[in-house]
């Protein structure tokens, strides 16, 4: 059975999809994005519009995309503190390229930096599935505050501090109560932040610990009804721009290969110089 | 001469700043960003203008503010076609972290994929700066002819595409004219793009070659003052909402380590089987 | 009290190490590591001596060098079956360069992919630990039995496989025999190489299922007294030739930015084509 | 013409390779690395051998692979002085796991650091290139002198650094003498390394200045034959150990999220607190 090269090349392209996507569609001439046609979303909707399109499927209302864009406006920047920015522009001095030097500060999103927003947004989310809560209901205070003691007495006895809770530098971060403030004005808020707060009341009365930016995100991106799972995602997002604007920084204004230290500043306390003789006669 | 330990402290941080920046102030219970209260930005501005401030150091008008949410969500999404989010999903599939995916995905962006646009608004400001051109004047016209007909020549000669021209899949890609549009709806259209469109002209006379979005977007963001090597870095920002969505969209619905093809597949030139007696007898 | 410049400079020196570290020691025409000066090394001892002075701070016996060689060797390459070979050769194919690419590649090992190893060695010795087996003692047979069907049971009732056992290609891979015989040889062979053998003859006799390459390598680098944490570190040191082999081919002989599927292969399933009519109306 | 399933299925196996590799053939029960069996290449061959073997096709020599396991070795490690070094650190101490610290010490290889391996090499293979010198001839002193100054003078009418030239710590560093004592005792020492110690000769006479290890390897690597482009590639296969072992250090004796310096020690330089009434009015 002799079988032409096109049947052959239709063959493979109807036999075996290779990528399955819910997200775009692309096709000559034709871009789609959930379903919009790319030139009219350019001319119609913001940015932070599109990130929520992109994450959750649907264009946000007016309220939504507003306390989204808070949100992301919120992770902008924290100067030169954060390890991530302090890893992108050490990259940046040694001539390293933009795109190697941002995705070196995103490689810094470890456990003890930036993961505290999707921690904190898992704490809330399964402290409120265990509920089982009627999240329409006004009477659910009581509920509340006991989750949120639950969840103070879990790490507490963990000697563990609560993601979300406490900032190294603030002890009055101006951020969160200002990003409570919108969520209020903007109708977004809901049972997550007002666990988040709850968990707060009951820090700040014996520890004199705040909640901070993290926490306060937690609970309004959990509010949005965003998965815990995309709180890393979700912080990259809002904190790209700034790690740009460092690593271009950095580039135009200091001088290659930054000396953090003297060599006279490093502390060795390995071994005494030795002899490799040991070696020779080691079998 | 007993010095104390406060002295020394003291000392050490007066003695030698460790980092320099001028993007962000950060002090106990204070973070101003550009000279703004992140508390005011929160409430009062959009995540683009957050991009143009972080990046160029001022809040834009509200036309350029329009203008950068345009080009920002032009970048969003081509599905599953770029390597670079071939690259994040592979990664998913093994189970690596959300940010390590997304690393990969912006470490995928070489002179081959996404590069373009860096390199097309270099094509752009070079050109004009050569040209020596008064920008409020609209008697340019025929110099900016001559501009374009130099760079096609230039590349002409190297056998070289134009970065900024031509798709692999489109030929008439929706995405640019609808920038051009809202450029000059935004008032935004300088001679940047004017040299862009062009070039556009000539190519298209002579090879039935358009504009591509990387060619639009260079014109535009030159006329809005960004200079070429922050070409990179606005392009991440814009793309960095889908590499999340994608990444998610894997590990939500795919099962682990992808396979991309059979074994079968895979066609190995290299030589036959061997042993090693060889080696054994080599000095 | 007037405290000259160099006062100042000599006080922040002494006054505050800012780093340490215990690996190697770096003055002015001398770097020595461990404390054996780099000069001696460079002439004395091979490349997996100095993996083994650098992971555990000192030179190994003669028998224990062959053996961690030969654990080296036994990583290097599975072709381009793997999604992080894969990853790296993408990115070539994108022109970004060698160190990005095989970066690109080392974030490739997520849990499904390279983490095995690392679970593998810490499945056996926790489970040896938890036992406070006299490792010198012959008798241990019955108790490494013992613990080797706890194991099993263990992951039997979660349901989940085994890390270090079972492949996806290979039924009998020729590499986790000859691994063992050379631990034989070099007298390298210990309990935890015993138990993985012991939990490889209850899967054989229950399933069929063989030890793969991990669960040799982790019997055996535990023996040699690796501790787990150190795993997929040991694993990216033996697999990065690989890497930078494949990014190399890829850069010499293929045309850049590689096609994996046509657009037709692509299969797209989120919504049909629709307006954004329905938004403007949304609130 | 109804096609079965199973013709489909071996039409797309055979129809199109969709990937080519020369280094390792993988097949059930069988796997070999450039023809050799992977099970004998364990038993067989160094790690040194496997990367030569990896990167160049065929096993060396033993004095070749003598001489490559003394390149590797001399990469190892300088301590935490390097930029590469600190990134992998810092970023080890945000939590992230061995592999993100590891790529990122890795990203952080840019034009002004272990960029100068590279860049030695195409220097001295460029020049020896336009000399079109036999190799073999012991007659070629003159010409090589000649190459060396035309290459000093290149740089110098550039006002820059030739790479390969100078260090920042050593005046006298021990490794390249050592280096280029063992290309002669393995018989390695060929034009490239020659033309080396011709510059350095120039150099020092004139400047004081001595070659490092990146000119010495240059050297010796460009006489076993290695193109320019590996250099990286090589150099980070010799550097990856230390850069494990350093993340290793850091996650087991430092406590999470180095602080590198005071709040105290950054100096800002942009605007002053201002408000966004400006804004609110700007259009």
């Amino acid at each position: 059975m002799a079988i032409g090269r096109e049947t052959v090349e239709s063959l493979i392209k109807i036999g075996k999809p290779k990528w399955k996507t819910s997200i775009s569609q692309v096709a000559p001439n034709q871009i789609t994005t959930r379903g919009y046609p790319q030139e009219d979303l350019i001319e119609k909707i913001s940015f932070s519009d599109m990130v929520y399109l992109l994450l959750k499927g649907q264009i946000p209302s007016k309220n939504r995309a507003r306390m989204l864009q808070s949100v992301l406006v919120s992770f902008c920047d924290h100067g030169v503190t954060p390890p991530s920015t302090q890893v992108a522009r050490l990259m940046a001095s040694t001539g390293s390229s933009m795109n190697s030097c941002v995705a070196g500060g995103l490689l810094s999103f470890g456990k003890h930096h930036a993961g505290a927003l999707e921690l904190s947004m898992k704490v809330l989310q399964d402290a409120l599935k265990s509920l089982d809560l009627d999240e329409t209901d006004s009477d659910n205070l009581d509920q509340l505050q006991n989750a949120a003691q639950m969840v103070v007495d879990h790490y507490y006895r963990k000697g563990e501090k609560i993601p979300g809770f406490g900032h190294r530098f603030h002890q009055e971060d101006p951020r969160p109560p200002k990003l409570i403030d919108m969520a209020i004005k903007y109708d977004c808020f809901g049972v997550h932040t007002e666990l988040a707060l709850n968990i707060e009341e009951i820090l700040f009365e014996t520890k004199g610990i705040r909640m901070n930016i993290d926490g306060a995100n937690a609970g309004i991106l959990s509010d949005l009804g965003f998965e815990w799972e995309l709180g890393t995602g979700i912080f990259m997002i809002g904190r790209l721009p700034a790690l740009v604007a460092h690593v271009n920084e950095e580039k135009i204004r200091e001088t290659p290969f930054r000396k953090l230290f003297e060599i006279e500043e490093i502390y060795y306390d390995g071994p005494d110089v030795k002899t490799l003789d040991e070696f020779l006669n080691n079998d």
